[in-house]
């Protein structure tokens, strides 16, 4: 038996296509449904309550499309609206938060996990609760680092810009003895060059989510017999809202092949103004 | 490398005993405090935010008898409060959600999973969230059943009375197909023939969290090198607040040794008036 609906992906911006890659790379018989949200979802602070609700009319527009699973790539949406998207949507929904968690506390020798990610991820406190939920001997050691996402949508992800962020941001982590280091924010794993060059010859293992999301969600179709597609050319769609230049840019760069061209689509959810996030 | 100090266990009342029996059974060689707080857990529902402070103020307090490991040995304690606890504490936490959860998505063959408990832990979701996290693909029936615990206190577990309350609130869950039965309460373990009757030739697997979460601790001693007491003969000490004789009651029921004589405390918590109990 197999299920041929296609898997919904989506990111509120480019960082998504880390774990585009790896779904691609380990499941390469299903078809995606791939959504960034560019119009709705510029990288600015917003309050938990809108990123909820953002995320959840995403959901219900991919639920609409006939997906078989949802994947919320991005950690700062899985953050927000994970718990409340599992409420109300019978479709299965994967975060980024919990794969990534999960291998840090299995990686970790001497229990210290420093993880760096957006600031409302940190507020949510959801990878510590995850990485103890996971062996609560582990400390965790969250950390904000915001100007990486900049850093990487200006393209300047292997620069001495990026190194000398990392740096700052690193410092703390080293200081307290990690020994493993999650990236969580999806938009990191574009800044490894610069984070080797940082982390030198210090003892830290690196762990991000695209990886472990992708084994996840390759465990939970065939848990609940959702795989499908088997042996057929899979296809990759892919929706974009707002600037499609900004997302070719970072496509072109982590892909080998070139992706589909983007459909421009307008997602029916009110544009939020800015001056509401704080 | 041995770590001697005990193990610390707690509960809001009786019910916490089922899953000290299988720590005993489970890590024979493990010294144990168990404490049961009857004088400020009477079964009323409280508002989450002071199940949240009760539950702070007793593991602040293991912490301080040098345990090495607290176990919230109650659902409604573990989801008003275990999140609170891992931010505040570095000593290991385990609550009794996740480890039934996580047996209840792995034992499910249709992917329903009905879960009874008391309303508190009804409302604050958490069953659902640890059986998605386990498997997204299950879905979840949640009812609130408490009067289940009025039941037990009464040493009515297995009476007629128990048996109209438990078809009472199964009916639900049979009609809606669950092929496994999850005991979100601490106290539900010890109607297990009262249940037995009620599902009759039913095909309804039924998961308690006490074989699971004191599973879940062997591992973690294990994982985090905390296994202690090999070989001397284990000490449980039992430290009561409140009524001793509603304790001593199930202890006999439960154990086939008598449990160590209670100590009498009295923790250092206000009373909380039940007028102020909504």
């Amino acid at each position: 038996m197999s299920d041929s609906r296609p898997i919904g992906v989506f990111d509120s911006g480019v960082g998504g296509l880390t774990v585009l890659l790896e779904l691609r790379r380990q499941l390469p018989a299903e078809d995606v449904l791939y959504l960034a949200d560019l119009a709705h979802f510029p990288d600015v602070p917003r309050p938990q309550q809108q990123v909820r609700e953002l995320t959840l009319g995403i959901i219900d527009l991919l639920a609409g499309m006939d997906t078989k699973l949802v994947v919320i790539a991005c950690n700062t949406a899985s953050a927000a609206g994970l718990h409340a998207a599992r409420e109300r949507f019978e479709i299965p929904i994967v975060g980024v938060i919990a794969p990534g968690a999960q291998a840090a506390a299995t990686a970790t020798r001497n229990g210290r996990v420093a993880v760096i990610s957006t600031a409302g991820t940190l507020a949510s406190q959801e990878y510590l609760h995850a990485i103890k939920e996971a062996n609560p001997g582990v400390s965790v050691l969250g950390k904000a680092a915001p100007e990486l996402v900049d850093i990487v949508e200006d393209g300047d992800a292997d620069t001495a810009r990026a190194d000398a962020a990392l740096s700052d941001v690193l410092a703390d982590v080293f200081a307290w003895g990690a020994d493993t280091l999650v990236l969580g924010c999806t938009h990191y794993p574009l800044l490894r060059p610069a984070l080797q060059r940082v982390i030198g010859r210090r003892r830290v293992r690196v762990v991000d989510s695209a990886e472990t999301t992708a084994a996840r969600v390759r465990r939970i179709l065939d848990v609940n017999r959702l795989t499908g597609g088997a042996g057929a050319g899979a296809v990759l769609e892919v929706l974009v809202s707002g600037d499609p230049d900004r997302f070719a840019m970072t496509a072109d760069r982590l892909f080998e092949e070139p992706l589909p061209a983007p459909t421009a689509i307008s997602i029916g959810l009110p544009p939020v103004s800015l001056a509401a996030a704080t």
